[in-house]
């Protein structure tokens, strides 16, 4: 990753938002001159007013809102980080949210109300029309990240008997067709898709031709209870653009577009980014009441676990006090077999996630992590145990020093890959559980061996 | 994120592979089934051949690939792990890859050529019909992850004036188009993109409109040298399909697909990730001593700097022999803020790659992670104050134990988020360098803090 900041020279450069528009919106709307920032917010994009929002503070936020009322493009409003996007429904009311609602796709219909506090969504979808209500409402009642919430209900779909010109026709004259589509399905009478026809086969395909003739025979159908990150290595795999989601019966009850399964993809790699680094999720956009509570519980896990290194250290009190070089030194041990273990953590994580880490290579990568482990803890070893000796004029020192340092990073990294596993095995999501596991056994074994074997080297 | 490893029931389950699928494979060569082999491998896609290859172990996978010699899909080699392509490429010789890297599209042959050897890349080129190894030649010529590497040269465009009808006629008449595409661009004469079509309206427009009436004007154009973390957010930003790359004057040079920019927000978040982790690179693939070289370094920086701990500690040296609680205690301030530490830290990266944490609210940002820093830590020196004053029958060290964690807790964040806005600064990348720096910080802060409070209120 680059940390390049410099704007995209675009033919929508003019359209962008940058750090110093967001700036000059605050100060315009600081400075009581809300028509300047409304000029400013004016080009553009849903996506990037929604970024500009998320990133003013509270009263900014909520004078720019009040003042845009009626004219907020309803995508703005998924765009919204969740937590900002509470307030903002907050302060439109349920009429206005409504409005938009009903305008929005239905995935990103439930986007903005799957978040919202029961009584809010409740009093918003009073507000909607009946035909929409009933489409989100049936969404909302599929599992949190399935492919049903995933998915839009409108879809572009014809018949295996007809031609190329027929389609065209329809596609022509139809009114009411989504937005936008990127294959269209075909389907039988009883609405099992049995084909799809990309866009740009359809439209090299002269008149005559019969879909059923051309479609792709073979298409990648995502059942509709399908975990959304299922649904994402799917679209990965296979290159798609959109694919059919189906119900318990089979029959075609909506699509699912790739760039809400881009958004997945993003959201599922940061979720284990989080999870490792001991946050619940990564947006900014909390309050600090809120951020500190979620942090806090993650705190205690690790304040609990760390109870082990005080209990170790102490039954070694006597040796310590003998010679506090070995108080002085201990931490190296634990630091060293700590990252070793997070960074064998971190990529079998990762490999578990994409699948490339499974029951039929885990022997092998075990074995493979444990020998990089080793590897480096005998190069560590020699490293500190010189070092250690000469620093304290103590041979034995240095020996205890290095051994324990060998020992702790072979426990490290196969602590590193052992965790993830067993969670897996366990139904348990290895990214929130497995660092906290690993550094209380890095912490345990390192001050357990360079102790130890201190006490029996070097007294 | 749910580990369900369940098989995916889609219409492509039986072509998909599962860890039964591999380990049947394995099984199979082991026994010296080739045959068997080959029938369980014929019906997989080459993603799924790929992800096979990648699981085998050496011999099983030079075994396989001897085997299915002349008949592996050509896209096989793009979607293999970096360094099993490696060996892939070696045995099959630049021959075999010279043909296989003719049949694919620019950006999927430039990814498999990028990362071999001078010498092996040279040789596999010079066996390339001579059109081709041009195109591909001018593409490496691109910086890695830019724009150019990652586009491939061939589009479909058509001039303004034309007609609906003329453009179909273009389409159905025209040999070697690419083979998939996602819109249609609109070129004057210059080559200079004016618009773009999208396939959908495309295909809903009647014959008789004219092209320049009915497409996109103001279309998204990526500059050729663009770095690909800000081509990927320029698509998920607009929810493009494709995008049109110019060069240097404005010219259409090719032309960006989803596909390859979802490969690219994958793997810029495993990045950020992966460098948080203290690993270079998250692939499972590389051989024992790859991996230790490439962790090795990590490890020797965070040696280095794990170098404060105890010169910070040895400076209590007296104190530590006069009360060794000290020494049981210290490690637990120290882990607190290192956790805390990485919180905040993970947010910030992650903020700065998605570009919501920028000089507009950088402010707000530290004040608020400062303040969850110090609210966490009065919580927890409420906690761990009492414990240890009880534990230990001294009020005082309680009180200095909780008064530790406060500060640590509170430096902790300030450094958490400090550190990576500095790097930014400095144009260096957060996620690299940023989590040892953290550490350090509450290492040394977290000793000092601790038992200097100790020394001067317990003893």
């Amino acid at each position: 990753m680059t940390q390049d900041h410099t704007p995209v020279p675009s033919a929508k450069q003019d359209a962008g938002l940058t750090a110093d528009k967001v700036r000059d919106v605050a100060a315009l709307i600081a400075g009581g001159d809300l028509d300047g920032a409304v000029r400013l917010v004016g080009p553009l994009y849903a996506v990037d007013v929604a970024a500009l929002l998320n990133q003013l503070d509270d009263t900014q936020r909520s004078v720019l809102v009040e003042k845009l009322r009626g004219r907020l493009d309803a995508e703005v409003l998924a765009d919204l980080d969740d937590s900002v996007r509470e307030k903002v429904v907050e302060q439109l009311g349920p009429a206005a949210v409504a409005t938009a609602v009903t305008e929005l796709e239905t995935d990103d219909a439930v986007e903005v109300l799957a978040n919202l506090d029961d009584q809010v969504r409740t009093s918003v979808l009073d507000a909607v029309p009946h035909a929409e209500r009933e489409q989100i409402e049936e969404s909302l009642a599929y599992p949190e990240e399935s492919a049903g919430r995933l998915m839009q209900r409108d879809f572009v779909a014809v018949p295996e008997e007809w031609s190329v010109g027929q389609a065209l026709d329809y596609l022509h004259d139809t009114e009411g067709l989504p937005d936008r589509f990127y294959e269209v399905f075909v389907i039988d009478r009883g609405r099992h898709p049995v084909g799809t026809l990309p866009l740009d086969r359809f439209l090299r395909s002269r008149r005559t031709k019969l879909v059923g003739a051309i479609m792709d025979r073979d298409p990648t159908l995502i059942p509709i209870g399908l975990d959304q990150e299922q649904v994402a290595i799917q679209f990965q795999k296979y290159d798609l653009l959109s694919a059919g989601v189906v119900d318990g019966s089979g029959r075609l009850a909506g699509v699912i577009m790739i760039d809400d399964v881009v958004d997945v993809i993003r959201e599922e790699v940061e979720e284990d980014m989080a999870h490792l680094g001991g946050v619940g999720d990564v947006s900014l956009a909390r309050s600090v009441a809120d951020t500190a509570r979620s942090r806090f519980s993650w705190l205690l896990v690790n304040l609990l676990t760390a109870i082990v290194a005080p209990i170790v250290i102490s039954t070694f009190e006597g040796a310590i006090q003998q010679m506090v070089a070995l108080a002085v030194l201990m931490p190296v041990v634990a630091s060293m077999g700590g990252n070793s273990g997070t960074q064998t953590l971190t990529v079998a994580v990762r490999a578990l996630a994409t699948q490339s880490l499974t029951r039929a290579n885990a022997g092998r990568v075990v074995l493979k992590e444990v020998l990089v482990g080793a590897a480096n803890g005998l190069a560590f070893a020699v490293i500190v145990g010189v070092v250690g000796g000469y620093w304290f004029g103590l041979p034995q020192l240095g020996i205890a020093f290095g051994g324990a340092m060998l020992i702790n990073m072979t426990a490290a990294a196969l602590a590193g890959i052992l965790v993830p596993l067993g969670l897996v095995k366990l139904r348990v999501d290895p990214a929130v559980a497995s660092s906290v596991f690993v550094t209380t056994v890095t912490d345990a074994i390192g001050y357990l061996s360079f102790l130890g074997l201190s006490a029996w080297l070097v007294l």
